[in-house]
Formats: C-alpha cells, sequence, structure tokens
C-alpha cells in the first residue's frame, strides 16, 4: 500500500537501486550499437536515423489524471509502474516521458522522475541537467533575441517595430521577476531599449516545436516560420527574414535526439522534451514517442495534468501531428485527491469521509467523460494511499461499475512493477477492443468554433468570452491565413475553468480568452485563458534550501 | 607553410579527420576505466578522484602571445600544435585548453579550438554544448539572481538593498541589449523593480569559483562566500546567508569533472572551464591543469590573448592558487602582427615592410620582458604565414639574437606536430634548465601597490588612477577586510595601455582604474579598466549567419 510514512526519500530509493549499463538496456531494446550515444554511464541518446529494425508501430497508452491538487495524485508514478508491470508480463515495452525542468525542481517539486520503486534512473541526473536538452533548447530560444536585437541595432533593414516583438527570452527556471523586463538601457551603444520578458524555457514555442517536429529538416523548416514580431507596417516577421534558421538548428542538432534510460525494474525508458501542459503542450517529443513505437510493442506515455490538459492536447496537437492515435487511455485518480474536489481540507484528508469523497466523483467523472468523447474507453488508475478505508474504496469501485468504467487499484509506489499488473491486464483489454479515436475539432474551423468544442466537450462549461485584444489578435491572425491551426490552451491545471478555485466538476461557466498568440513554427494557436502565468515564481521556501552534495559527491535534498 | 588560401576549412579538415574512440585515448594517457564518463564516443569526462596512480608533477608549459591583431596570431593553433610535436617526440604529454563560449562561436570568430591540422575534435561539438558545462555555470549563476530576487519579494528578511546588489545574471551569449535591463516590473505580484544587468557567462564569478576550485568542497566554500549584495545598513551579504550553496554546488557537480577529447593526431586533451583573459583571469581550470599534470609529464596550456592578461593571471593568481609555477613559457607571434604593431594596415600586411616589423618588434620586446620579469626564460613561436619574407623573418631573428631569445619557427596550422618539433625541442631546453619564478607581488601588499606593480612591470605603465567611486570601493574593500586578496585586471586586449587603439609598445601612460568589484568566492578583486564591457555584442554580420546542419545532421559553417 502507498505510504509516505516509509523511512526511504525517492532520492534514496533510487540511490540504492542497481542501475544495468545502458548500453545493455539498449541491446535489450533493439537499438543498434551503432545509433547509440552514451552519455555516462547511465544515460545515453538514440540516433533514429540509424535505427534499421522495420518498426513495431507499438500501441499506445497516454496516461493522464483527474484533476491536480495538492493531495498528490502520483501520474510519473503511475507511468512507470504501469510500463513496468508491462516488463513484467514479459510485454515488448517503452515507457515515453519528458524532461524536467529546473525551475519546479528548484522551487517546489524537487523532482520529476516518478516516485517510490516507480522511478526512472539515474534519478538525480534526469532531475539536474540530464543530456543537456533543455539547456539547448534555451540558448536557441536566446540567441533569437540576441538576432532580433542585433539586428536592430545595426540598422534595422527589416524594419522591426520594437514595440511588436512577440519573441521573449527564457530561462529554465522559476524567476518571477524575469516576467517583465525592460531591455536595452544605457544609452546608443547598448541596443534600443524596449519592453521584453522571460518565460520558463518549457513554455518556448521551441520547445513545443523540438517536441513536435519530426525530422530535422522539419525542425529547421519550422524554426524559419516562427514569427517573431511585426515591422512598422504591421506586417508579420519571420525567423528566415533574418537567415538564422540554420544557426538555431545547428544548436538543436544533438538535443534532437531522444534520450535513453531505464526504470529501477531495467524497462527501457525514453525521456525527451518537456514543455509544461498548463502554459504549453504537455507532451514528450513526437521523435521519442514514435521511437519508442519503432522499437516496442507497446509504448506508456504521459500528458501532463488533467485529460482537460495535457491529454486533450496529445490528442488535438501531438497526435494529429503526429500521425498515431492513443490505444488506451489511464486516468489516474487518488482517493485523498477526490476527497480535496468534494471539500475535504488538505488537513483533514486522512479521515474516513465518503460523503465528501462521493461529491469529488464528480472530478473523476468529467474526465471519464472526455476520454470518451474522443472515442476512447479508459481504465481509472486508482493509486492506493495506507489512509484509504474500505468505504471509501467501495464507493469509488461502485461508482465505476455504474457507469461501466474499468477501474484497476494501484500500488507501483511500494512495489514498482508488481502494484500494476492488474491496470496492466485491463489496460490490454482496452487495447485487444480497438477504438474509434478522432480529434475533437478540424483544423478548418474557426478560432471561435475550435475553442468553443474545447470548452464545451472538455471542460464542460457553456461557451467563451473573448475579450477585445483576443478579438483584435484573431481578426489579425485571420487576416493572415493562420487560423487554420490546433488550439493550445493555456489554462489552470487545478480546475475545469480558468478559475484555479473551482473544484470538483463546475458547470454553468464560460472560459475567458485574454490573448491568442500564434506559433507558427510550432503549428497552433496559443490562448491565453484567467491569470495563467508563462514564468512561474519560487515559493517562500524553495527546495533548493534542502538541496546539496554530500563527501561522495552525490546528490543531497532531491525527492 | 601557414596558408589561408588552402581549399579545406578547420570544419572540414576536423570533419575529415579520423578519431579515436575516447576510451582509446583515456587508456593510453593512464585513465583508469573506472574514472571516465563517456559522453558519446568522442567525449568524456573525468573523474579525478578516481585516479589512483601517484602524481607525475607533470611540467607546466604555458603559451602566450604579443597582443592580439585582427591580423590573428594562432595562440591556440601553436598551443594543440606544441603539444603534438611533444607527442610525436614519444614525450608523455596531455594538452589543457579552455571551453568556448557561444558568444563569440555565434558572434564573430566561429569556433576555438586550434586550426588547420592543430586542432582538438570533435571540433563542432567542443564549439557548441560540449559535455553542457558552461550551461551548469550559467543556471547555477541565474538560480542565484532568482533566489536574492525571491528573497526580497518574500519578506526579505536579510534587508537586501535592491539598489546595491552586485550580483548579475549571465548569459552564454554576445547580447548587448541585456548589458543593462530593469528587472521585476508589473506590479507588487512580480516582485521588485531594480536596476540589473547581464554578463556574459565566461565573465561570471561562479566561471572563476569553477576554474579555481581545487575539489568538490573548496568550490562549495567558495560558492557560499560570494558577496552578493549589500543590505540597507551596507553591511555584505553573503551566499551562505541564503543558504543556496548546496543547491549551486550541486547544480556544478558534473560540470566541475574535467572533459577529456583529443588533438587530430590522437594527443590526449584536457578542455575545461573558459574565463575570458579581457574581463575575467583567462585560464583552463586549475583541477583540469592538476589533472593533466597527475597523468603526464608535459602539460601544454594556454591562457588568453597577450601576456599581459592571460598569462599575468596564470602567474599571479592561477598558479598562486594552484600551488603550482610555469615551467616554460612561449609567446606566440606573427610577421603580420607584428607589423600591425609598427602601423601597417590590415589590408597591406601582404607587402613586405621591414621597417614597420621592426617598430612592431617593440610590442614582442615587452611581452619577453613580462616573462622574464616573472623569472622564467620565454621561447618565441613564430608562427608562419606564406606572406612572410626571407627580410622579414631575418629581422625578427636577428633581434632574438641579440636579446638572447630563444625563438622557433612553427607551421602547426599546415603541418601538425611536425610543424613543431623545433619548438618543442627549444622549450625541452627551458624546462631543462629551470626557473627561478615568482609572483609580482606579495597579497599583503596595499590594493595600489599590486595594481601599481602590474601596470609598471606588465603594461610598462607609469601609474594607475583610480576614479573617485574605484577609491571608496577600495576603502570598503579595506573596511572588510578584503584587500588581501590577488588583482584580476580587466583590460582590453588589444594594448597594453586601457586604449584598445594604441599598438606596439607605448610609454608614458597612467592606466585608470573605474571600478574594484571583490570577488571573494574566486578569490580576487577585480579592476575594470577603460570602456571594457562584460556582455559582448554581436557583429553586423554575425557568424550564425554562415551557420547550418547539412542533410547528414552535421554542423556547417563554423571554422
Amino acid at each position: 500500500m502507498t505510504t509516505h510514512s516509509t523511512p526511504l526519500s525517492d532520492l534514496e530509493i533510487a540511490a540504492n537501486a542497481t542501475m544495468q549499463p545502458i548500453v545493455n538496456i539498449a541491446k535489450a531494446a533493439g537499438i543498434d550499437e551503432d545509433a547509440l550515444e552514451p552519455y555516462g554511464r547511465y544515460k545515453a541518446k538514440i540516433d533514429p536515423a540509424k535505427l534499421n529494425a522495420p518498426s513495431k508501430n507499438g500501441k499506445v497508452v497516454l496516461v493522464t489524471a483527474i484533476s491536480p491538487t495538492p493531495a498528490g495524485e502520483g501520474k510519473s508514478t503511475v507511468t512507470v509502474g504501469l510500463a513496468d508491470a508491462f516488463h513484467q508480463l514479459n510485454k515488448n515495452v517503452m515507457v515515453a516521458l519528458r524532461e524536467p525542468s529546473l525551475g519546479p525542481v528548484m522551487g517546489v517539486k524537487g523532482g520529476a522522475t516518478g516516485g517510490g520503486y516507480a522511478q526512472v534512473l539515474p534519478m538525480e541526473d534526469i532531475n539536474l541537467h540530464f543530456t543537456g536538452d533543455l539547456h539547448a533548447i534555451t540558448a536557441a530560444n536566446n540567441a533569437l533575441s540576441a538576432f532580433i536585437d542585433n539586428h536592430i541595432h545595426q540598422g534595422n533593414v527589416l524594419n522591426v517595430d520594437p514595440r511588436r516583438i512577440i519573441w521573449k527570452r527564457v530561462m529554465d527556471l522559476n524567476d518571477r521577476a524575469l516576467r517583465n523586463v525592460i531591455v536595452g538601457l544605457g544609452g546608443p551603444a547598448q541596443g534600443m531599449p524596449r519592453e521584453d520578458g522571460f518565460d520558463i524555457t518549457v513554455a518556448s514555442e521551441i520547445m513545443a516545436i523540438f517536441c513536435l517536429a519530426t525530422s530535422l529538416e522539419d525542425l529547421q523548416n519550422r524554426i524559419a516560420n516562427i514569427v517573431f514580431g511585426y515591422n512598422f507596417a504591421r506586417e508579420p516577421l519571420f525567423v528566415k527574414d533574418l537567415g538564422v534558421e540554420g544557426a538555431l538548428t545547428l544548436l538543436l542538432k544533438d538535443a534532437f535526439k531522444p534520450n535513453l534510460v531505464q526504470t529501477i525494474e531495467g524497462t527501457p525508458a525514453i525521456i525527451h522534451g518537456g514543455p509544461f501542459a498548463n502554459i504549453a503542450h504537455g507532451c514528450n517529443s513526437i521523435v521519442a514517442t514514435q521511437t519508442a513505437r519503432k522499437l516496442a510493442d507497446i509504448v506508456v506515455t504521459e500528458a501532463g495534468f488533467g485529460s482537460d490538459l495535457g491529454a486533450e492536447k496529445f490528442m488535438n496537437i501531438k497526435a494529429r501531428q503526429g500521425g498515431f492515435k492513443p490505444d488506451a487511455v489511464v486516468i489516474v485518480a487518488t482517493v485523498r485527491a477526490l476527497k480535496m474536489h468534494g471539500g475535504v481540507a488538505k488537513n483533514n484528508l486522512k479521515e474516513e469521509n465518503v460523503e465528501a469523497l462521493q461529491a469529488g466523483i464528480e472530478n473523476l467523472a468529467k474526465h471519464v467523460d472526455t476520454v470518451r468523447q474522443f472515442g476512447a474507453e479508459p481504465v481509472v488508475a486508482l493509486n492506493r494511499f495506507i489512509t484509504d478505508t474500505e468505504a471509501e474504496l467501495a464507493t469509488i469501485l461502485a461508482w465505476c461499475a455504474s457507469e461501466g468504467v474499468r477501474i484497476a487499484r494501484t500500488n507501483v509506489w511500494e512495489q514498482g512493477g508488481k502494484g500494476g499488473i492488474e491496470l496492466a491486464e485491463k489496460v490490454l483489454e482496452v487495447i485487444e477492443a480497438g477504438n474509434n479515436f478522432a480529434q475533437l475539432y478540424d483544423v478548418e474551423q474557426s478560432i471561435e468554433q475550435k475553442v468553443t468544442t474545447i470548452v464545451q466537450k472538455v471542460y464542460g462549461g457553456d461557451g467563451v468570452h473573448f475579450t477585445e485584444k483576443a478579438k483584435k489578435q484573431i481578426a489579425q491572425i485571420e487576416q493572415f491565413g493562420w487560423d487554420v491551426l490546433p488550439i493550445c490552451m493555456a489554462k489552470s491545471q487545478y480546475s475545469l475553468t480558468d478559475d484555479p478555485t473551482r473544484l470538483g466538476r463546475p458547470t454553468g461557466f464560460t472560459i475567458t480568452v485574454r490573448e491568442v498568440i500564434p506559433k507558427l513554427g510550432a503549428g497552433f494557436l496559443v490562448c491565453l485563458t484567467g491569470d495563467i502565468m508563462t514564468m512561474p515564481g519560487l515559493p517562500k521556501e524553495p527546495a533548493a534550501l534542502r538541496m546539496g552534495v554530500n563527501e561522495e559527491g552525490k546528490a543531497v535534498g532531491l525527492f
């Protein structure tokens, strides 16, 4: 049973685990030696161009969750544990995850590689710099900013309007002081003063492009098509106008190769790309998923936060651009989190409360409904905690039975793959049954139609309110013919609405879209809702305060 | 003979070279397999703690140069070629270099790994992200900035005065628009507005600490002792007051291991740390040099720009903190560059001009004099170009003979190690003869005395003028007892004075120190002179415009 009273931290469990050399993991996964570039003993990059065997066209299992709460759901943990369960069942399986961002690692989370006995290793490397992919993305993003400002400073042949540059700088940190800045101060030798701001790297368009490009050539074409701003005649300006798409691609070429690691149980894991799911599209790279599908019969992957965020974008954006579909969808839920959705305060979660649970199940019900909207049949993974009571478990099981929803109890945090066998078996049933997956909207529809579809079918809301600013932006986007793209909603992860305080399954609400930003390189239109921030801040006591290096040069304080 | 009319670029020569697997290079260098962490096939990190053999206490050959000119001197090329020459002479040798910064690579230089047949490989990796060390340093530096701003935002228990924060953010790019910025705009939820600025990563104190620390423990202690600003009572505030030295050390722990690569001729090369020599101390890391000294009988290393910059700091800072000495010093010179010092314009360098050369030799004379000031006997490496005439060569040889200066012609760009044999033999003579190396000043002397010593003995100037601001800073530094540290001069590389237009060997000048900045973590005091910038800008046509990736995924446009 999952318990947080265990004496070992995730980092300690990870440190005690025995890893296999990555060359062994690769060999077992059918990766040719020629296609493997080791980074240390336990990490490697895979060159997909050098994988010679025909693709297995692996089935895709997407792991999503109910709306997250401070109680924690354990989605990454279940994702890893489910893959380990398939591994124990002798299935040919790989797990495909996102790369952690240093921002949350240093800020609140401390680590993002699963937990307990369902982790990917080497945990401390993956949570820190890993193979440098995020740094390469940061460098490419900020090189573009430097090229833009230099272009203006050196005569501004393109007539870039410094007030209409939409390309922002990035930092892979939580740093609220960089949200709004003025750059170029200090006189004529120091560039042109203008307003600017920094997003976190995982929210950047380069990260989105990195995760959606299907080849290095596609990567370069997408970079060339980034709109970085407008000239004084309000015409769009592209990266290709600056002629630096080659240099930016060069900065990304090695990072673009997927990273191979392993779970505690030796299941091969690909970890590549890491956009946040609230402010970006929330899925690992297409090249990683496709590499895993080439090598394995089953690919377990996750999308960030609840099904209203990562999973919706997985289906409407990633699957559409990648040309595949989810063959099964797992929704992770916990008794604790559902009780919070039913109104219980965080400090009272240990007490049995069937009534609140019953109310909170509404949130799960909406996520089940959402998955079914896409023509897929979900399996609920009930991630067990030691405080769950029999009455509470019975309540959830009864609800699932009444709705005809498959449910499996998981306990992978404590048991590893063994704790996910029941879930794996139910997922196999769903895969076997097949589905009629379809995207919820057609890109040819109007922006308003597409956003309304997401709000009504996925969030359960009544409709959308566009601010005057958003309306002007939509008019401009339509004028340029950029409206035939999918939508990437930026919305609070905590609520199905754009108000993070409204838990459960709210009804009778509208979503306010305050800005619509074209990301032509990524190939989607970002809709900003509520007061969602594209650069997080640090808490009063950052996780970093606990971190350090011990006498053996090993990390302490990651968890 | 060195020529730039060769049909192959440095990148093409590098791409055509056959590299040995890095594990073979390591084995030949006596590196235990256990101490090696491969990064791809041709790069690796070395864990110095796992090197079990007793140290060879290798002799240190420092390569420096005359004052650089746009004509180019080829210091890195000669450094690599000299190591290859020792290798050809069957000496047990390693070369220790600095890591290139992306700023100059994308800006003007295009690459910084030697040239022709005297290069370190893999050239394109080393010039781009390499093993991520500079990104780790950037992340640690900027994490500290985020922690500082967050501390202020969350209640400011330390009473940090936002006007007196001396810690700046960094970016490993040339980006003039970031020199002076205002951060924290946007209202109370977005942090405290304040003036800030970005330096290039290679100018940061974290880079200096990284290069001067002798162990991970020393690294953490130095980080703890960084002064990041002052409180409202004008008392200094240290990183240890924020309690984040552990987290910052954690971010640096893997980067801190030296990187192993190879030259075109298979000579083992360690490339680690890369502070600029004009705005920082200009030498690769002590841990790299000491690792090379442990493994090899001869270590060839370079310090940036002329002997007034990198070499002066190598001797007065790095050698002092590392506890070793230069056993031989090579001064790289070219006929072309000396003619520029004698007044010839860049476009006229192909024409013979003995008179100008004779005048320009004054610059070489000062660098010879500087090396002798330290009790060392230099060897001049005359790096040949195809345009050099016999009369010009005779002029330099005659001058060296008259001054009793050893000189060797080198042609390593075209011939590799073979073109450096004569130089290697003369260097061996100097090593054999031994020297009476001593630092030029004692750290116990006053700041004014120390700076005056550098100006008079190294630059050949009359004395120092401190601005009122600098005087106030010195008074404060003395008040806190921080004055017993070596000096790190930040000065133009182009002139022995603080005016980049004064070539040759100027006399009768004074140096103006406009600011004195304590770097307690690094363990030196930075003196800013002239209008030296700690963040470069891009030229009108950045080198990036030529860069890209070919169909095989290889770099083009690096040179």
